[in-house]
């Protein structure tokens, strides 16, 4: 028996007035939100018409919030708070909303007797329940005297009223380290209501953390699956419900972030194997990575292998790397990528069903129809089988003296920063790539966000932490393929010999390689030697070197892994930017 | 005997590359640098050639930085370490730089023995004296064992070394509360180097408050003036060096930033008592507010009571309240303010010492000589006298009924987001208006960040946190003019009825007005029926309406304060950016 569970999203987590809230939620597939209160404060439309309004939206107003700072106090507070409760009610009321969420109180005024507060408590959802409404109480990891689930729960079955029960939040229990398996022991009936919200982990105050930088599920750290898990197992069956205050969505277009929201918890009902869905692809590999435009493959021996038979399209090859050059599209990105997966028609039902964008194409006669889904960076992913999609491509027979080059190691997108964490879920989700640790670098113009996601196929996400355009070089930052060798530093001499347009690297930097390792001098002479780069883990080794710029926005790189290296030398990356920075200005 | 102190700034501060960087420091007229080691490793130029470039540049390298995890390790370590330290001193000497900053160690290898740390940086320095050069020793704040300034001058001391000395860094003392008079205990030639930086107060881990919210001296809430007081009566006579590490500035225009940079070592200097320079002007308020464009301030009441002898500039006058209409300009923009100081000659002199702007501005015949100054957001600062400056309008003798309008309260300018923390200083030094606290709001299209500054006039500095163009209506936000009157809602009713557009605000804000306040019924049914928002603080109460956009970016504000009330609605401002995002969107 898998329940059937309803979806919601929290009205904060998206960008607009409430009119704009609610029609990206509804556009998304959501049956309810959560009300917030400064949303309905702004609006013009009364509580009666926003409830017409949801209603014509297919939206249910699963929860009225917040109500702040309500239990555990004097006489006389208590007579003002319920006044305030009285006017909520009022408004819920007209709203059509039965649940009403209270967080556990922060105020001076608040004392430290659950005892009290429980009797208070009780006392305002006998008010509720006069009304038909019910009270979700919800302990704040930074409530004054209540800030564990467990505590709220104590206090609510102190209560003991049919109208009173828990709100567990995610963020509020995981941010703490608190262990989910104790929801078990809160009967189903008495958690009135469920919100999701994942994290980075990050060493700050918790209020500022929880305010400013919830991820949606499978964004952030935190384990949402086993969480979630826990409160099924208890019994609850009311709605998933996300509640993310995350200062880029705040900001985003909301269409496209509650479709992110969705995406969250599709994948989160898949991970419980709520779904019948086919399960994420293994890749083996790249099929292939286009480029638009110019991209100067011959001085980086690689061989014009084809031709498309219906488009402008070539193929280049080298080893097993494969890169299609398109006339179309824009110049000098990275157009497309193909994912080779055992099952595309498989993978292609997956990515509907995750709600990737898919991208019409049309074959021409005698060309192998191919699945074709758009990241969120625009990006388009091409699920692709085996090596059917080489028959599309009219071989030359010309052949050219390679440089070395294997295949393709990763593919290097810069994501636009609004898109940075639904491009992780994306990946992960969709194509099955799991995110490794998030970075930050200080680059010439300003610090950069990055993250790999690997299995099969890897690439990396990139995005500005801060820039605005402005008075650096590039809009857009350039993008890149790196391909495999197996001697980075036979490889940089033959393309140099033929005359590729590699970067070259400072001495300075050798100069402190030498300082700061124990590698040989032979071994740094010979680093320098071909500007190549190091760097190192505690598996392996890296050497990794770069062309220019080849068109306006794309470059190559060319690595070798020696061990089991598993990053990407992003600990140079603000010397190769500051080398094309310096080529690009023409020194 | 006023020392005439040398200034220098961290390439860390600006953005760029390594040549950009020192371009900019000297284009601000700064006389050294401290050189990051990331900047050199990714220039091309070598040691040699960065010391050649500074010096035609005018710039010394005052210290070079940084080097980390040396002191208090076993000895395989310190062989290391002192290998290492070998290689900084070969960049060093040619550099041409004699001080190298050590940070005390975050090292797992360290070991917590000030004898240890002692007899190794004794090692240190002896090694650096062969070369000629010095150790500056600096507590960082999260030192792993040495995390207070006091604990480096005791191994300082301990180690008693003439190359041996301390740096001391504002951010790593007052980030802790440290008290800063004990450095006068330290003899002035044992400070080998001072490190000024200010910032916001931030709950929130010391290492990432440090690395990315640092700001220049008058910026932040520290108190620079009199940390440097206690350097400077220890007898330090060195630069003062700018270390600041802050994601905007990283990002932002670097030849901007140092003068940024440069006008805070000015004003300091200046809060020292260091300086000739007149002091901040007591403004007795704003002579007028300029906008350009269409404004209809008829329908506010407003009388056209002059016009320009020789420029398309009209005068608008209504109580105390000039408004000039300028029709030449950005439309809608807030073009211009008049700010009335008591003597214009030495505000202008102060403003040029203090490196704001000059605007060249040519007077008619029989016109007034007026000095004005580009504010970092663009708009123009007239320094005025008494009121000199009306002669220049020819009188129409036109009177309209006035609707109850007294005069300006304050200008709201919408700040572009790399130059927020530069408005701030700007005002505080070059007019000697006081910053009040910075607040965040959440906006319906994401977050945004203000802060008043007052002293004689008063404006409101808003900038957006994140957003970056996008989804939402408005790339550039509009500012305004807030007027005074002394009866709100008498003032709404008047101007309502002679046809003014004023915002209608939702019902249900007085709904929550009535829940949440204890105003009478009537008050808030009044409030209401003439959409005039309220705020209250523990001195007054604040009630304020606006008008529709008047042109593409201006509207206005009316505001009645009462009692003592210091602030300026921001709780409302939600309320009043969604009815104009509705009235622009036409429902």
């Amino acid at each position: 028996m898998r329940p059937d569970l309803r979806t919601a999203i929290a009205t904060v987590c998206l960008s607009g007035t409430l009119d704009d809230k609610l029609a990206a939620a509804a556009e998304a597939g959501f049956d309810g939100v959560e009300l917030f209160e400064n949303d309905l404060l702004a609006s013009r439309r009364g509580p009666a018409e926003i409830r017409r309004r949801c209603a014509d939206l297919g939206l249910n107003i699963d929860l009225y919030q917040p109500f702040r700072d309500f239990e555990a106090v004097p006489p006389d507070v208590l007579a003002r708070n319920l006044r305030r409760a009285g006017h909520k009610f009022d408004v819920m009321a007209e709203l059509g909303a039965d649940t009403v969420l209270v967080c556990s109180s922060v105020s001076p005024d608040a004392i430290d007797d659950d005892d009290l507060a429980a009797e208070q408590l009780h006392l305002l959802a006998t008010r509720a329940a006069e009304r038909g409404l019910r009270i979700a109480y919800e302990a704040l990891a930074w409530g004054r005297y209540v800030n564990g689930y467990e505590h709220a729960w104590r206090i609510v079955r102190r209560a003991a009223h049919p109208a009173l029960g828990v709100c567990l939040d995610s963020f509020h229990i995981l941010s703490k380290g608190d262990d989910p398996r104790a929801i078990r022991a809160i009967p189903g009936e008495k958690i009135f209501f469920l919100q999701l919200a994942d994290a980075p982990t990050l060493p700050m105050d918790v209020l500022q953390w929880s305010r400013h930088h919830r991820l949606f599920p499978g964004q952030g750290d935190f384990d949402l699956t086993t969480f979630t898990r826990n409160v099924l197992d208890a019994g609850y069956r009311g709605p998933l419900s996300l509640e993310v205050f995350n200062d880029v969505f705040r900001q985003a277009d909301p269409y496209r972030a509650a479709v992110d929201a969705m995406r969250s918890l599709v994948a989160l009902k898949d991970s419980l194997g709520l779904l019948d869905v086919p399960a994420a692809p293994v890749s083996t590999g790249f099929a292939f990575a286009e480029v638009v435009g110019e991209s100067n493959l011959a001085a980086l021996g690689f061989t014009r292998a084809g031709v498309h038979r219906s488009k402008p399209v070539e193929l280049w090859t080298q080893g097993e790397a494969r890169v299609l050059v398109n006339a179309e599209g824009e110049p000098g990105a990275i157009g497309a990528l193909g994912v080779a997966v055992p099952d595309p028609a498989a993978a292609a039902h997956r990515a509907k069903v995750l709600l990737a964008p898919p991208l019409s194409r049309e074959a021409g006669p005698g060309e192998a129809p191919l699945t074709a889904i758009a990241a969120p960076d625009g990006t388009q992913i091409f699920l692709c089988a085996d090596e059917d999609w080489l028959g599309d491509f009219v071989p030359t027979g010309e052949s050219a003296s390679p440089a070395g080059i294997t295949g393709i190691d990763h593919v290097a997108l810069t994501q636009p920063f609004d898109n940075f964490d639904e491009a992780t879920l994306f990946y992960r989700s969709v194509l099955g790539l799991e995110p490794g640790a998030t970075t930050e670098f200080a680059a010439p113009f300003g610090l950069v966000r990055g993250r790999g996601v690997s299995g099969g196929v890897r690439l990396t996400l990139d995005a500005a932490l801060v820039r605005r355009g402005g008075w650096a070089p590039a809009v857009k930052e350039p993008q890149h393929i790196a391909f495999t060798c197996t001697d980075a530093l036979a490889c940089a001499e033959v393309l140099r010999q033929s005359g590729a347009r590699l970067v070259d690297i400072p001495g300075n930097y050798y100069d402190d390689l030498a300082a700061r390792t124990d590698l040989s001098a032979e071994r740094v002479a010979a680093l320098r030697e071909h500007s190549v780069l190091y760097d190192r883990d505690d598996r392996g080794e890296y050497l990794h070197f770069y062309t220019e710029l080849a068109g306006a926005r794309v470059f190559f790189e060319v690595v070798q892994r020696i061990g089991g290296y598993g990053g990407f030398g992003v600990v140079n990356a603000p010397i190769r930017m500051a080398a094309h920075h310096e080529a690009r200005r023409g020194r």
